[in-house]
């Protein structure tokens, strides 16, 4: 086994997964907390990093690096926000030192669609990750996207994120399918009604109206309620891969799908239907590969 | 008192209205029931209308009239969707006969904007009475909402409905407010909040990126938790003003609102931000107007 030379962390609203890395940013060790910062008590992530995280890799000694939730009001202390554009010499020059030794990685801040603002925290790890990973990425523009419960579409130039959109897609889904008209325990396997839901997103356009479309297919059309997680994830899948490239004025003829395997798949589905080319990056692995670059970069 | 000459109810979900109504079509009497379709086993209502409903006027000997999901699989009996183009005739030639001397009114099934069907049970009635108040609404063209959980927008021609679309409006509130991440205990009554969350809404596209701004504004500007509810209703609102005309093909530049007076308030301000035109009309008068109205062509 490899000698650790850091702690890295990606701590989040429902989980923490951590790792050890050695010296050319391999994995040494991993682990996950059910330390989400959403079930914290204020002060109490910092009591059970020393605790219980450190001591779970024998990692007393080592700098850490910690990314997610956890610069947020909910987590140990706040990270500010770093503002666009930000590539990763901007986010390592923000790393927000808690305490010798352990630094909390910034969200990123944008302008809004709306004329407000958006924001990111954890993501960027992510997307500072995939671009540390290959160098031919930090040239010209592209078009990433992070599926999850609040989706995030992002313009990259040049190495840098200049501008980028939320969608409350994963959460939409997950409120509708346990709290609504179209509440259903199914699972969300049918690959017919998924088509049928992503064919039923059209533009994108006036979403709460075809939302009902997946109650009106099952009480006037006769379709089976066991199909409607399916049609709904279909639908909401559907929606924002024709909306959210729109919103961020940029109609990409491909995109780099960055996350989850399982979400990441779906997306993939919805491109491919619309004829845009995808690619697919592990977002654990991006994660990882963030969290060592901004550590390098932070430390030189 | 004048003397009562029928027994009509809006049996809903949640909640059933009942009104005796005399020759002239006015109220005798009325009650309202915690007798929700949502809340009866199978069997139930026939019997709770028998030994609750009826008593409660003293009206065991009247023809009566009922309309709403009572006439869906949740309720009495299934009173099968009449089709688009449907007006009162239509209406009260599918009147369902439940038993000697009770009628339920059928919902109405249109084409949907997906190339499915939209359905609804209830707003129909509401739509009749509206019709039937005055002779002048059905000639020529008139855009009909009908503000609530799921939101109807009805196209009437000549007095006939030609086709509707369904927004789940008040339903997104509703479980966003509860289940989600902008979830908030706090009343929706900050104008500022809601008039910003109308412009937010934009020309509606894009509705999972623009609801992610509600959360944006408190993480990233520092607006105020507590104005959450105010901007997502302005949002949603908004959202449905901008998209539903257009799904229905029809823009219009008056509108009239059929419904509760304080939804229906929370649409005039996005009508007027608008420029378009509305007025409104009370829906439990309406209902009253089209029980009555159905039940005396039913009769005739």
């Amino acid at each position: 086994m490899s000698e650790a030379v850091v702690l890295a962390c990606d701590w989040g609203t429902t989980n923490l997964r951590a790792w050890t890395l050695d010296a050319g940013g391999g994995v040494v060790q991993d682990r996950d907390f059910a330390l989400g910062v959403s079930k914290l008590a204020p002060g109490e992530a910092e009591r059970r990093f020393h605790d219980e995280v450190r001591p779970a890799f024998g990692a007393e000694g080592l700098p850490a690096i910690l990314c997610g939730m956890i610069g947020s009001n909910l987590g140990w202390t706040v990270a500010p926000y770093a503002d666009c554009p930000a590539g990763l010499e901007e986010l390592a020059a923000a790393l927000k030192v808690v305490e010798p030794g352990v630094k909390i990685v910034p969200g990123i801040r944008g302008p809004g669609i709306t004329g407000g603002v958006d924001v990111m925290r954890g993501e960027e790890t992510q997307l500072m990750g995939w671009l540390a990973q290959n160098p031919e990425r930090r040239r010209g523009r592209q078009l990433v996207c992070h599926p999850g419960t609040h989706a995030k579409w992002m313009l990259v130039e040049d190495g840098r994120l200049v501008r980028f959109v939320t969608a409350m897609t994963g959460e939409l889904f997950a409120v509708l399918s346990q709290h609504s008209v179209l509440k259903s325990d199914a699972p969300p396997t049918d690959e017919a009604a998924f088509a049928e839901g992503l064919a039923a997103a059209g533009d994108g356009d006036g979403l709460a109206a075809r939302l009902f479309t997946a109650r009106a297919r099952v009480a006037g059309q006769g379709k089976p309620m066991e199909s409607t997680p399916s049609y709904l994830s279909g639908l909401l899948v559907g929606a924002d891969v024709a909306s959210a490239p729109r919103l961020l004025g940029c109609e990409a003829a491909a995109v780099t799908l960055l996350g989850d395997n399982a979400l990441c798949a779906l997306y993939r589905r919805a491109f491919d239907a619309r004829g845009i080319a995808s690619e697919t990056f592990d977002g654990e692995a991006a994660a990882v590969a963030g969290l060592f670059a901004l550590h390098q970069i932070g430390a030189a």
